[in-house]
């Protein structure tokens, strides 16, 4: 059985971006694979580190939010970076055979400092960001990684190192590879990419108040001005998430009554309002009663991390074995 | 009682040099301070990645220098970087507050790279080095620091990291400071700066016969072409070897010697021999006896080891917990 590794980092709750762009996609892989979902607290460090504080406390929320939608920790193991300690070994050995130039030359290192120029980036850990990564993933031996377009470069780097670290020192790694799982695009209450940053999300575990709260007022196609405007949905936000969430049959009636002018925006939105309540009725309830039992969570974090830390502990004897590091009593 | 840390890289078995530059001070250090003494086998692989085999070997006879020369692992914490995982969580971490821009500033960056111009140091580990050499300080809240010039900017380094994340996180780490001994100059057999890369070190445990034959054909002030021209001992390699064990009664004799040209370049490098011979006959001695047994060196070494670790491990959990990473259950 292949093994699957995946992580997010515990930057807050999910909302339904997260949903539709990973976890749904977990929650079938763990199925035909021995999965391993890693909360990346260290990763979050990269761009955090001014004001860590938020981090911890997001890990117990994230851990639910996995839970609630379906990660099972007796079947996948479910854990946190910084309790694994051989992530951080194994980090510091590739970063000697990791070329600087590889890494100043991943797209989006230089894309991200862009994006988030509120922050000083310009660090030795923000560079080395995808040789932690790579750390993460080999040190399982995982030989798959679902991940979305924008990670494609760092899983390419990944093996980039792979072959590097075999070649100067024995086979020890497999090749990951990314699995690239074609995501629906969901834009956000305000028509851009949904993004917690940007305060356009809507949560997993939003509930119907919520909800309404957050659609009703929502942008649609802005050709639409009155109500006997017919509109066009492919350019209304609150229509890529129909596309996600509503079911087909449902869809197509909403399609005929937007393009005709038969229905408002608002009956629309309620549908949707409807919709998602209904699809994540169950993860709300299951969420709802994890948060009571935070401890809890936390001994699965623990234990998985144990799990995990013995699978990293082979993989290491493996490492210093062929580099010839450390002494053997 | 403050905290003294030093290490050395297990780059081989230890020349005049390390003796005269370094061990000697670690030996009387030992008695004032609470002494940290760690063989930085990860160091050794920033420049020497491609060629690791090495590393193991000389681990246990850099050990074994250290002790026949009077480093005490019952009265100091003699350990193996590599065997205290702890430093390379701390310099992960440390990493996410280090600019790129001081790493890039470390004069010796640039000059090591021209001088190791056989091998590939533009690696992300290399660049790095000063950031675990900083973790490996700091993890033991060392103040003191023994180095040579060349490593003053290094503790500088230090201390603006500590600095930094004390501002950030909370005041966890004292600021280290160097301790600059004053080094007398020691040149190898052909009179350039003493090196076991340039193949012209005298060990510290060279025999009389090695020391003979490489003493007596040394190089000495090429002025002094025939027994009859007087020498000037200042522009002399052999010297600088005078200086630094001959006790000076002895010495005054030499140079009287030298410089009216009533002893010859031989009989100047028989006493040189005597005196090596004599000064090292013990360290001679005893490393002998503990090559013998080198399964007791490795105890040492990682009872040595798991003693720093319980040092190390207090000072993750106070950086943890300021920094608030990872969970508490």
């Amino acid at each position: 059985m292949k093994r699957v590794l995946s992580g997010m980092r515990p930057t807050g709750k999910l909302h339904l971006g997260h949903w539709v762009g990973a976890l749904q996609n977990w929650v079938e892989l763990q199925e035909k694979y021995e999965s391993f979902f890693v909360i990346v607290d260290w990763h979050a460090l990269t761009t955090d580190y001014e004001n860590p504080s938020q981090i911890r406390e997001n890990i117990v929320e994230i851990a639910a939010d996995w839970m609630a939608a379906g990660i099972d920790p007796e079947r996948s193991t479910v854990f946190l970076q910084s309790l694994v300690k051989q992530h951080a070994e194994l980090h510091l050995l590739l970063s000697m055979i990791t070329p600087l130039g590889w890494l100043l030359r991943v797209p989006t290192y230089k894309e991200q400092m862009r994006q988030l120029s509120d922050r000083d980036l310009h660090t030795y850990g923000f560079l080395g960001y995808p040789v932690l990564q790579t750390a993460d993933i080999i040190i399982y031996k995982a030989e798959l990684v679902p991940v979305g377009e924008d990670q494609k470069y760092h899983i390419e780097l990944a093996r980039e190192i792979v072959r590097r670290f075999n070649h100067l020192y024995g086979e020890v790694f497999p090749e990951p590879k990314e699995i690239l799982t074609p995501v629906p695009k969901i834009l956000g209450t305000d028509g851009r990419k949904m993004s917690k940053s940007y305060g356009n999300a809507i949560f997993m575990d939003d509930p119907p108040d919520v909800l309404r709260r957050k659609i009703f007022p929502m942008m649609t196609d802005t050709r639409r001005k009155r109500r006997s405007d017919p509109g066009k949905p492919e350019d209304c936000p609150v229509w890529t998430l129909h596309r996600a969430f509503t079911p087909e049959e449902k869809r197509r009636e909403l399609y005929q009554g937007c393009t005709t002018a038969s229905i408002g925006c608002l009956d629309c939105k309620r549908v949707l309002v409807e919709e998602l309540t209904l699809r994540f009725a169950a993860f709300r309830e299951k969420k709802e009663s994890l948060m009571r039992k935070k401890e809890e969570i936390k001994e699965i974090l623990v234990e998985g991390s144990r799990r995990a830390a013995r699978v990293a502990e082979q993989t290491l004897e493996e490492v210093r074995e062929v580099m010839g590091i450390g002494i053997k009593v």
